[in-house]
């Protein structure tokens, strides 16, 4: 199946995000490897079935592991676990090929910057660190079983360390094309960094009043009162987004515009109701990705003198949620 | 029994807090007349069962009313429903006798103004109106039945229109005198408002959380970020009360002190794990006070130019918690 001009993918977190694009992947005819844990035996012997509104299909046959040091050297590593995670992702990476990358296509704020550290700190060479920003609702509904709701797209950017506008990797174009023939929508920016913030006017007030409501996005926006509360969190990330922007680039003008906090309530307003991620995580008893997605915005945010009352009432809303639901 | 100095009460609405102090009132020889709506019949037939850290007692037989027209004219009527109700206060309001009052024993702000308004709206004459401030934990744990757990203190005071200091009203003292008979133990305060205003100190955090996290007192104050969101709410009270101090009475320094924070915060520390009177509204499917509790405070805030981030934030979630809640 895989022709030569395909690159070689290990999906690392093969859950609702990982398994649905690794199958994609997989089903164009790259040469694709799964990570997995608790769904390993099963996976192994009846590989992945994919629900998708583009198209339902089936993978019988995968290559699926337990140990990353069983795998082969690819070009891309895939991470698509939770970003409470990432703490292990050293221990969890396979060897990568020269020229080689990691995409993470995980959510939230400073995730290259960790992803970089903690091989760092492992004494791991650092290699080509991209970013996927996943805008997709899709639900891994049992073992090796994913179910893809809407949307799709991934929004691809290189990472910098100094958190500037970085021209796109060499390997990017090939990555780009493999994605496209997997019939994943894609894109592309310069601003790896001021994309994450743009995500984030979205998930920091839906995601995180989900959790502290138990509300899907449609019974939030049929409320007036939660409809200022959501324009107020979007306001504080837009206003820390733009603050870091003249301090990391002074005078570039990087930053997010307001716009995007119109845009986004009235593109959510048309949606299907939507149980989020970290809802989803909520329910499942799993730990939540808040220090990603409101902490580390919120960290930022005294750095540049910015005030998120908003951000930080929900951040300790949150915090005692999450603790209370991993206690029980 | 009840002797020629003791004063006449009617108790308009007989639940945890005017059931309990109805029937201590009753128990020390005051003539008192319950008004009752679902539990009418129950307490026609049964009377008051009262158990009491004080110690338990209970009366066989007690006026019963399920129609305020029914009602002697009384001395003092004891206001006791929840604000919620506060609309259909004049259709149940008995005659009151020449000289006799209203006392408030509800939660909140505002609460003497909105019953002078509701009266004067129905064109009936607006007698004394009294107010007092319960530090008491009890609950109705079914019709007739009062469980009084923890506390029990009425800090009383005297209403005026302009919410200036006011002197005792001359029926004040009788009052105090019966309720020291009836074992409960009272204070007064020239400064209602201000006393409301820091009752408000720990209801805003206290009970505002505990239905948005559904938690307990004991469980708030265990989470570090909550212990601080709680400092946070009760910070913005205080601000909003020491603006409105001196709009109201310029140079007079009216207000609450900061170390009442510090105090209702260890205080809560040591008490009974407690389970607050809006999270029981919450769990019955009663309609929650937050207009008086939170709303009335806000639009203070407002006029009065103080920012209140969080009570804003508490008062859209406990609104969208209340309707949702209200619909099931």
């Amino acid at each position: 199946m895989a022709s030569s001009n395909l690159l070689s993918y290990a999906i690392i977190g093969t859950g609702a995000i990982g398994g649905y694009y690794g199958a994609r992947l997989k089903q164009a005819g790259c040469d694709v490897h799964f990570l997995l844990r608790s769904d390993y035996e099963h996976v192994k012997n009846h590989g992945l079935v994919v629900e998708s509104i583009d198209g339902d299909f089936a993978l019988a046959k995968v290559h699926a592991y337990n140990t990353p040091s069983e795998m082969p050297a690819v070009d891309i590593v895939i991470v698509a676990l939770k970003t409470t995670h990432n703490k292990s992702l050293p221990d969890l990476l396979p060897l990568i090929k020269p020229g080689g990358a990691i995409l993470s296509l995980q959510n939230g704020l400073g995730i290259e910057g960790a992803i970089t550290q903690s091989l760092l700190d492992h004494s791991i060479n650092v290699p080509t660190i991209l970013g996927g920003l996943c805008f997709i609702c899709s639900n891994k509904v049992s073992p090796g079983h994913i179910r893809h709701l809407d949307y799709g797209k991934i929004l691809l950017g290189t990472h910098d360390d100094s958190n500037q506008l970085c021209e796109a990797a060499p390997l990017l174009e090939s990555l780009a094309a493999d994605l496209q023939r997997a019939k994943i929508p894609i894109d592309t920016t310069l601003d790896l960094p001021m994309a994450r913030w743009q995500k984030l006017v979205w998930n920091v007030p839906y995601n995180g009043l989900s959790v502290v409501l138990d509300a899907t996005t449609e019974e939030m926006m049929a409320d007036k009162g939660i409809r200022a509360l959501i324009t107020t969190l979007m306001e504080e990330v837009v206003n820390i987004a733009n603050a870091w922007g003249e301090h990391i680039s002074p005078g570039s003008q990087r930053g997010v515009s307001a716009d995007v906090i119109t845009q986004m309530i009235t593109h959510t307003e048309t949606m299907a109701p939507y149980r989020t991620s970290m809802k989803i995580d909520y329910d499942e008893g799993r730990p939540l990705e808040i220090e990603a997605i409101v902490g580390n915005p919120i960290r930022t945010a005294a750095a540049v003198k910015v005030a998120v009352p908003a951000m930080t009432m929900l951040y300790q809303q949150l915090s005692f949620l999450n603790e209370r639901n991993r206690a029980q």
